[in-house]
């Protein structure tokens, strides 16, 4: 695997407010919002004009919104077209294809400046057909039909790692009560409510109509009662993303021009991608994720650094096993020794290493 | 818009046979056979070991299949995991668009040899869940929704077409008679019959079963006959193409890395997107396609090239009109002309510029 031909770096970037926002703002909207905070968050600002081509992210609007061919239709929202208007999916990396894509392409020399976009809207759709929607990610052949929804996979994957590295249920609960908290600082996220703040609220619910206020001393307490019950054993309520509406948009610029968007550019010193076997009865071992793995070998490789450079990290957590193995995988703690580390507050705001400062 | 940082050949091609093959076979069968086929006809093999990445082409396998994320999935079955596998959508274009990015990841210096799949499977689904799922493409929020279904829109477009420059039924029909001839000779098409092998079948099997034999003259004739029968008017069946289940599969590789494969690469000389609105109703222009028009001007700029130097072209025909329109906005030939030349021969397969000699 080769180095990138020509630097790139990131010059803008920008959300929308995740949350449930259907039926008031669909992908258009939202990609709309995010598009103008990134303009907005740009130093020198941005033009349509000077934007070479949109490059859109996005798992199953197919399935969640009934419309696919999203390219076209973004790019054209925010004055695009004609250019370029291609779309990326590959499940919960879409968004992450489409970035990495767009670097290549600006290191191909064919392009100088990329807008990026992310975005679901997942709550159009009832739960049921969301949990259907979701496991289109998986193998609809033989995992699907045998009752293995996505809960259902990972709730496989936690109890693997249970059993083979003595991981527990508080480990995770303490992913989840990390993350609330990183979230409550975060005026994009849904949930801007730490667990303790989710906890307090329901016992003064509970309190105003007159029912037993229960007596959890502290979250943890809170997370092993029925006010988290299970979604897929050992997976409880908390240890589960929320389906969410929201868009996102990054400005990419070659050398040339990232300078003419702001003195400080983010450069990209490294991008890898993996793959998996898409179902879990054929993968040698589920307690690791060889596409992670695989991933970020490609990307230390390109960047000329190890597991042990990195400061800071946003990883995948649908789960919150999902973030104890990506922290594993990307070389930051030995096999079966992040939780240990989620324990110790490595992984805090205030801690070593910080992961998921958004919330996840 | 610059140039390819690196040159980019392809250096192997194969498919499986097109037409309905479900439930015999679905996509990951499909793509083993294009893959198989593509190895064979790569003079001098190729390995998955020697492959970087494995690039999807895709509509929407969630709606036809109910399986997206097909990416890791048609790289696990090629032995290519756990190497980068993204899908790219971009409705009829989509396994154009993951040919393109794998030109731009090459050019890009991080991939040497990449694997392009090309990949549908539409007959699982009834004829009215394929109708709904081709619209997902379209604008499903105002056009859909108000009765244009993809046969109605190009109806729509078709007469427009004929309004403004003149253009008639029968000069769809030329477009038809060609493509099934072609068809006719490519062993991988659907219909490997000619329009006049089809009315002749008719005819043979009219008698057969004691009816009255209807008196076609020739295959224009026949195709004004009610068995052609209106789809969306002007549109009649053999304006449209075929629902059908294949796959293709294609090598690319880097110049250091293409003479490994083949002693005569088929060097990419220049490439091109573009994008249009989403909806009808939102462009100023309907009997043309900017998407096109962007497309190909990039193109040919970046190979210094023309319209007079294409000597060959397989164009998007889902309609007859589309073909047409394809060779009008690709400069072939003046808007209103391209009718003319199909009429004149000068598209055949014997003509000066023979288009979708596949059989489109």
């Amino acid at each position: 695997m080769g180095k990138l031909a020509k630097k790139v770096a990131m010059v803008g970037a920008g959300m929308s407010k995740f949350g449930r926002h259907f039926p008031t703002k669909r992908n258009p909207d939202l990609w709309v919002d995010a598009w103008i905070d990134a303009v907005n968050k740009t130093d020198n600002g941005i033009e349509p004009k000077e934007i070479d081509a949109c490059y859109v992210g996005n798992f199953t609007a197919d399935l969640f919104n009934h419309q696919g061919h999203l390219g076209p239709q973004m790019a054209n929202l925010v004055g695009l077209t004609p250019k370029p208007a291609p779309r990326f999916e590959g499940a919960c990396a879409s968004s992450g294809i489409a970035l990495r894509q767009a670097v290549l392409a600006i290191a191909s020399g064919v392009h100088d400046v990329i807008a990026v976009c992310g975005i679901e809207t997942m709550t159009e759709v009832p739960t049921t057909i969301v949990t259907d929607a979701l496991a289109a990610a998986a193998d609809t052949t033989f995992e699907y039909p045998a009752g293995a929804t996505f809960p259902g996979l990972y709730a496989a994957i936690a109890s693997a790692h249970f059993k083979k590295y003595g991981t527990e249920p508080e480990d995770l609960m303490r992913v989840a009560i990390k993350n609330h908290k990183n979230g409550s600082q975060n005026p994009f996220a849904q949930m801007q409510q730490t667990i303790e703040e989710i906890m307090k609220s329901k016992k003064k619910r509970y309190e105003s109509q007159g029912r037993d206020v229960p007596d959890w001393k502290d979250e943890m307490d809170f997370l092993k009662s029925s006010s988290n019950p299970y979604i897929a054993s050992p997976l409880r309520l908390f240890d589960c993303s929320l389906i969410t509406d929201g868009g996102a948009c990054v400005f990419l610029a070659s050398e040339e021009f990232a300078k003419k968007y702001t003195d400080t550019p983010i450069w990209i010193e490294g991008t890898g991608q993996g793959s998996a076997a898409l179902s879990l009865h054929d993968r040698d071992n589920i307690t690791s994720f060889i596409a992670t793995r695989e991933a970020s070998r490609q990307a230390y490789e390109m960047a000329g650094l190890g597991p042990k450079d990195i400061q800071i990290a946003e990883v995948h957590d649908c789960f919150t096993i999902a973030e104890i193995l990506a922290m594993e995988d990307l070389g930051f703690y030995e096999k079966g020794k992040a939780a240990q580390a989620v324990k110790d507050g490595e992984t805090a705001l205030d801690g070593s290493r910080p992961i998921n400062t958004s919330g996840g």
